[in-house]
């Protein structure tokens, strides 16, 4: 488990080096020896878990999605709204989740496969939808591919936005703004009025996820109660 | 005529060299001397033109805001979606239009005030949204602010998107998407029936606004009835 624990470590120290090399020189000029110099880990212990510089992009591409899966809800939509709530949480938080974010948005990174990210989240959001249309959540006009793809696409945008504007520090707000315009296009009424879209929400869930994740840190299992 | 034409024509010339200037360098590294080589304009005819290399960014940011009103439509959430149909269009059609928005989104370019293109976006749209709030076309409970920077910020993330995934050659359809999505949470039932938001009413102002900028180009009023 310690041996685990570490090799966790160093993958993270190396995703957050190439992160802020990427960030500081830009993605073609940034070189695996200032980011191994930068991570301050050996040459085989990179190697061991990247095999090439884009792959150490791909690495950081990956880290916007959530490793682990969120906690279930009575609703797949209320699931789909914490999933928000959380990735504006990590965006303002962590910064190689930023950093991920900054990549795939970065019209000068040619050479990375930024169409990854997108369609990642394309897909989680469309799986979500799928079991939401199927138990009935969401109205049947609804083209689960469209709306997951608008979801996708206005949420990195307001993010922008709002780093632009105030570095992210509106961001939760913008999320329940979008949340709020979007979602009665799309719910079932009953459903509608259960969902919880609140600031409230969305600090409950930061609180549990930091929980989690220092457990996690601390070496032991990520859910106690497993 | 003649002479404002000629002007007209050399800002231009700037702005697109610059455009491409910015775009293949980054803003930070580009030079003023690449951009009057570019551009084969003389110095003198640049800086009557622009003050500084931060001017012509400007110059180059101010480009996604359209120059002429648009035609006025019954309603104020019409000439609204017609907006974001023709800024769709342009983004597809002009390179100065597409680099001045990815000069707005590029992370990298410190120095350059990317918050006046939102800014100027957000105070487009709201006033657009205020004028259709007194005229009693969208909900009472409706922020007008919140409203208008999600447009804004949705809008610039569906692009980057489209762009990402397609070259932009699914832009009109996203837009139908994200305004079919967001206006029946804003807009009176009444308006809303009465609002064209088809890929046919996009064809249409497209074409019209291609005729418009052909007269203006050849030198003659922009409305030939004026």
């Amino acid at each position: 488990m310690a041996q685990q624990a570490r090799a966790i470590r160093t993958r993270r120290l190396l995703l957050d080096a190439a992160a802020a090399v990427f960030g500081e020189r830009g993605y073609e000029r940034a070189t695996i020896g200032e980011i191994l110099n930068r991570a301050g880990v050996t040459k085989g212990a990179l190697y061991f878990h990247f095999a090439s510089k884009e792959d150490l992009a791909l690495g950081v591409l990956g880290a916007q999605l959530l490793d682990e899966p969120l906690t279930p809800q009575e609703t797949k939509l209320q699931e789909l709204v914490d999933q928000g709530f959380l990735l504006a949480h990590r965006l303002q938080t962590d910064s190689l989740v930023r950093a991920s974010v900054a990549l795939a948005l970065d019209s000068g990174a040619t050479g990375v496969d930024r169409a990854a990210p997108f369609k990642a989240w394309v897909d989680q959001v469309a799986e979500a939808l799928t079991v939401a249309k199927a138990r009935g959540e969401i109205l049947p006009h609804v083209n689960v591919l469209d709306t997951a793809e608008l979801f996708s696409g206005a949420f990195a945008g307001i993010q922008t936005m709002s780093q632009v504007l105030c570095d992210r520090k509106d961001l939760t707000h913008r999320v329940v703004v979008l949340l709020q315009h979007v979602l009665p296009s799309i719910s079932t009424p009953a459903v509608l009025t259960g969902l919880d879209m609140s600031q409230e929400r969305a600090r409950f869930l930061a609180a549990e996820y930091e929980e989690v994740r220092q457990r996690r840190e601390e070496g032991g299992p990520a859910n106690a109660e497993e």
